[in-house]
Parts: C-alpha cells; structure tokens; sequence
C-alpha cells in the first residue's frame, strides 16, 4: 500500500509521502510516490500516486515525453490546474487499459488514484485528487486536506488540526505526525518519507526533503510527538470514581507542599 | 458501521463501542453493542458485536434461551473463557447460515465479528476476537487490545498509549479518546458510547456508563483532548528552516525577557 496527504493551507501547500511498495508480503520495495515538475517562475507542480506502479510508471513516462516533444498538451500548456489535472486523468485511464492488456488480467488490480498539487502564475494556488476514472475533485476551505492510500490512520489528527488558517509549517509537522501515526500502525506504509513544502505565490518548491529513519530531524518530531501525546493522555480529567489522590494536578501539589 | 475496542492490562479490562448501525445511509439507528453477563462471584462476562445485526441479535437470542432452559453448555457452564468464546463462535456460525437462509441471499452481508471479554472465578481474566467463521484468538501482552468494525482511525492512539502495565483507568481513557477519533472522522460511528470497566479479581463489572453527547464527563474528556493535541502539535520541533522566532520556547523567553 501507500500513504500520501496533500494540505492546502493559506501560506501555501504540504505534500507527504511514504515510499513503500509492495506487490506481496515477499516483494516489497521502496519508490518515491511524489514526482515534481518545476518551472521556476512560471509553474510548479507535484504528484503523487498510490496504487498500481506500473500504471503510475507509465502515466509519469508519458507526462515527461509529452514535456520532451512538446505535445499539443502538456504539464507546461494548460493554463489551469484543473485542466492539468484532466490531462494527467486521461493518462491514467489510457495507462489503466494498457496495463490491463484490455481487461485480460482481471484479476490484477491495475486502479492508481493520484493527488497533484502546485501553482500556476496569475493562478492562485492548487490541490486535486484525480481518480481511476479520471474524474477530478479539488480541495477546499471545508477540506482543506486530501488522502490517498492507507488514509484512515491518518485522518483523525488532520480534522482536529488542519484548518485553511495554519500555517505552512505547522502544516508540515501535522502532515509528517499524520504519516509517522500510519506507519506505526500498518506494515505496508514504510520510511523514508518525502516531504514538499510549496510557498503561495513562489513559483518554485520552498522545501522538499526526504526523511530516513535516522534523519535526526524525524526522530526529533517523532520521539517529541510521543512524548507530547503520553503527556496529554495523562492530563485528561479523572474518571468520577477516581480517587482525588489519582488527579495529576493534585498529586503534583501534594507532592509540592511535602517539600 | 461499528467501533469497538476491547483492552487488557495488568489490573483488568476495558470495553468500549459506538451505538450507530446503518442499513443505509438512510436507514441509520442506534443500537447497544455491549451485552453484559454478570453473576457475580462467579464469572462476569461481557460480549460486543460488529456486522449484521440480525446475526448478533440471533447469538443473543440463543444464548439468553440457553441459560434460561439450562442447556448442556451456555455462558455459565464451561470453566474456561476460551471454551466459552468457541461456544459462541458455534452459534454464531449457525446465525449466519440462519440469517442467509442457506446462500440464497448472497447479495447481503450476514457476517459478524465479536469481542468476548471477562473473568471466570479461579481464572485470569480474558479477552478474545470470535472471527465469523467461529474460530477465536485472545489478547496477550504483546496485543494487549482488539479491535472490530471501524478499526483504523482509533488504532494509533492504542499503538501509542497502551501496555499491559497501563492503569485500568488510563486505559478507559484511552479507549474513549480512540473512540471520539473515530467518531470524529468518520459519520458511520456514532455516540452514544458504552463503556464498561472490570476489575481483575472483582468478578462484577466496576463501572459501566454510557456517554451521550451532551453527558458533561465526555464533553471534558472530548475537550480537553482536542486541546492538548493543539499543545503537543505546537510543542513539536522547529524545522531548520523556520526562524528562531517561530519556536515557541524562545518566543516564550524572549516575550519573558522583554518584561
């Protein structure tokens, strides 16, 4: 499986993505599930994919030979995102029938869904989700957010953080909780984690890191974030059969006037 | 849908579940999915369903007819909690067929999946999954919680927080936070939530309540919580690239120092 959120905020849009892949429990692999096309200046666009690589692979080798013979359209023709985002939907669909060899592999699931993001100039700025039918959906204020693959383990620190007001950043370390949550709790969504920040109005990627299990900067955010929620679990209120001695608040002042 | 979590530390067990269940989306209702046995000094056993309501309403059924004729095996019967879980799972085998009518409503999903928790007198306390096809497998330290229905939101905050060692209390904490997740990001799981505490060695139930929306113990507990995760997000670490005036531990010096 796989795990990718893309944010879109006010200051800009967060992109996370997980690289594992797997075609079965004996056959598991790492790729980069976000692929980033940057014109600095004119446009910046990025995407990510879950579901069948070989679809994928075959939608990104057309994007780039429509980019490389300049085709009637390509990622640097449409003036709209949304128009992109159809384009990149018709290629998926053709890669899906082609992958299918015609429906003569039915029963290998050949479906990938993507999520692409980014910033065209005079635009203001994107985040779409393209489905295997090549129907396209954009976020907004209400859903600031977008999910595909593993998404349910993720979901719930997105609803209870993710609001068009936070900022980039704050964005950013929600996006990385969302996924480290996910591949604590499925084996099929693994490290290292690629992660793209994208300023509004930049025209070009503000950050796009990847993170390994060692990145100090991952175990800074993950090792805090457990910490940070063992802390919160423990400052919720007491039970009404709790005794009083069980109130944390209370403890710490009793322990304080013994002193 | 349904959500429920079973949990088993070292001082006894935990049994949360949702009340929605949904034919349609506009057939929604509200129904108990915790069923408590409890005869007290003896054994106290306490059984949660997820599925086809028709089929946890006929095991229930059976099993009230069992012990109220005194059949040769019913829920106060077999000394051991394992042998009670197989004996459900037997009937619930036979619900299923019963509700499908033999295969010849195949269109419909007559599945259900079950929790069993408790203590038998003169045994430790248990806490198995019936899957349905009968067969039965208990929590043990290293899983020290199960989980049917809607599993996936709820599931990280469990990874995070629970061990055998953790108190019944903080446990009962935990499993309602899971819950609120759940309930939170997903419009198939719905409040009210029953909850039920057993004490190791208590051979009754120590508490059991159910939370509605506006019962003041869920509104802190739900609020406070949406709270401290604000905090912990806000508390995790900078990345390189923000300014030091976005860390909010020197912002807090710094605001110090000027008074």
């Amino acid at each position: 499986m796989t795990y990718c959120v893309g944010i879109q905020v006010d200051e800009g849009l967060v992109l996370a993505s997980d690289t594992r892949t797997s075609a079965s429990f004996d056959d598991v692999r790492t790729y980069a599930k976000t692929h980033r096309f940057v014109f600095p200046g004119e446009r910046c666009l990025v995407l990510m994919s879950a579901g069948n690589l070989g679809t994928t692979q075959a939608v990104l080798s057309r994007l780039q030979r429509d980019l490389d013979e300049g085709a009637a359209i390509n990622l640097r023709r449409p003036g709209r995102l949304f128009e992109i985002a159809e384009y990149i939907g018709g290629l998926l669909v053709a890669a899906q029938a082609q992958v299918n060899r015609g429906g003569r592999l039915p029963a290998v699931n050949v479906e990938a869904t993507m999520i692409m993001a980014g910033q065209i100039a005079g635009e203001p700025p994107g985040l779409l989700l393209i489905y295997p039918l090549g129907n396209v959906i954009a976020a907004s204020p209400e859903t600031p957010y977008l999910q595909i693959g593993e998404s349910k383990y993720g979901k719930p620190i997105l609803d209870r953080i993710i609001r068009s007001s936070t900022s980039l950043d704050d964005a950013a370390r929600c996006a990385l909780v969302s996924l480290d949550s996910t591949i604590r709790s499925n084996v099929s969504v693994g490290l290292p984690i690629d992660l793209t920040l994208i300023r509004r109005d930049a025209l070009e990627l503000a950050e796009s890191c990847r993170l390994e299990e060692h990145s100090p900067l991952y175990q800074a955010i993950r090792d805090s974030w457990a910490e940070q929620l063992n802390t919160a679990m423990g400052r919720l209120p007491r039970w009404p059969w709790e005794p009083p001695s069980a109130d944390p608040i209370r403890r710490r002042q009793a322990a304080q006037q013994q002193q």
